[in-house]
Parts: C-alpha cells; structure tokens; sequence
C-alpha cells in the first residue's frame, strides 16, 4: 500500500526558501504568485494489511523521522482512499 | 488561489535520499516501509481568477521553476477543486 506524506514548516515558521522562490518567480515576470511556501513529500510503499495500519505506520514515521514537530507539520494521504489525517 | 505542486524523480531515476531514509528505517525497526521515493512539495498563492488560469500558470512556473523536466516530474493540484493535471 502506498502512503504520501506531506511536511510543511507550520505558518509561524519563516520561510527563507520559499521567499527566495517567490522573489525569483516576480523577476521571471510571475508577478501573480503571490506567495511560495516550499515543503518535502515523501511516498512511502508500505507492506501493510489494512488501511489502518498503513495511516497508523506513516504517521509514526512522519512524526518520528520524516518531520521536525517543532517547527514542522506533516499529513498522510493513503493512495486511492482520499486524504486520512 | 491555492495551488499544490509535487515534484518527483522519474521513477527510472535513482532516488539516493530516499533510499537513504528507507535504510534508516529499517535500522531503526521499520521493516514494513519497502521503500521511500523523495520530492518537493510548494504551496503557491496565485492572485488569479479562474481555475483555469491558476492551473496554467502553477503548471507553467512548475516546469519553467520549480522542476528539472529532464529528471523530475511534476503534479498541479488546485486546492478545494480537485487534482488537475
């Protein structure tokens, strides 16, 4: 079973990169993107029975390993079954 | 507007991070995760008004920016409307 997981600074984190992003985007001539907010995902392919241990297993290694919950969020989304958590 | 973008490897190309985070898991116990791929994630704020201008110009920074065509692919998701393209 395959398993994505997201990892976003959370918003009171200053984003350096995504703002070096942003500014590279206007002076491109993309003065639409407002903002950019950069992140890592990850997809995960797990040997799992069900659904549940499949969100259960990623979510321990999104917060153990994948994501620092000091400064960073993370979801899972399992594949094919809509977003989990 | 908000838009979502992943980019990742193409799955021909060796992906030695994720590889890197698979081996780590298993050492620390984590032996049902077969496999980690990899990839960026960004959060773009789009001052557009149509859905369909959002998707073109996410898709247009996300291969002129944000991803390497050449090894990387890339995946728009409009946020509350769906995935794109």
């Amino acid at each position: 079973m395959k398993a994505r997981v997201f990892v976003t600074l959370k918003p009171s984190v200053f984003d350096p990169q995504g703002s070096t992003i942003a500014e590279a985007l206007h002076s491109l001539g993309y003065q639409n993107v407002a903002d950019v907010r950069q992140g890592k995902y990850f997809e995960l392919d797990l040997d799992v029975a069900s659904e549940q241990d499949a969100e259960q297993l990623a979510s321990e290694v999104a917060s153990r390993v994948l994501a620092n919950p000091v400064i960073e969020s993370f979801r899972v989304e399992l594949v094919d079954a809509g977003v989990r958590s």
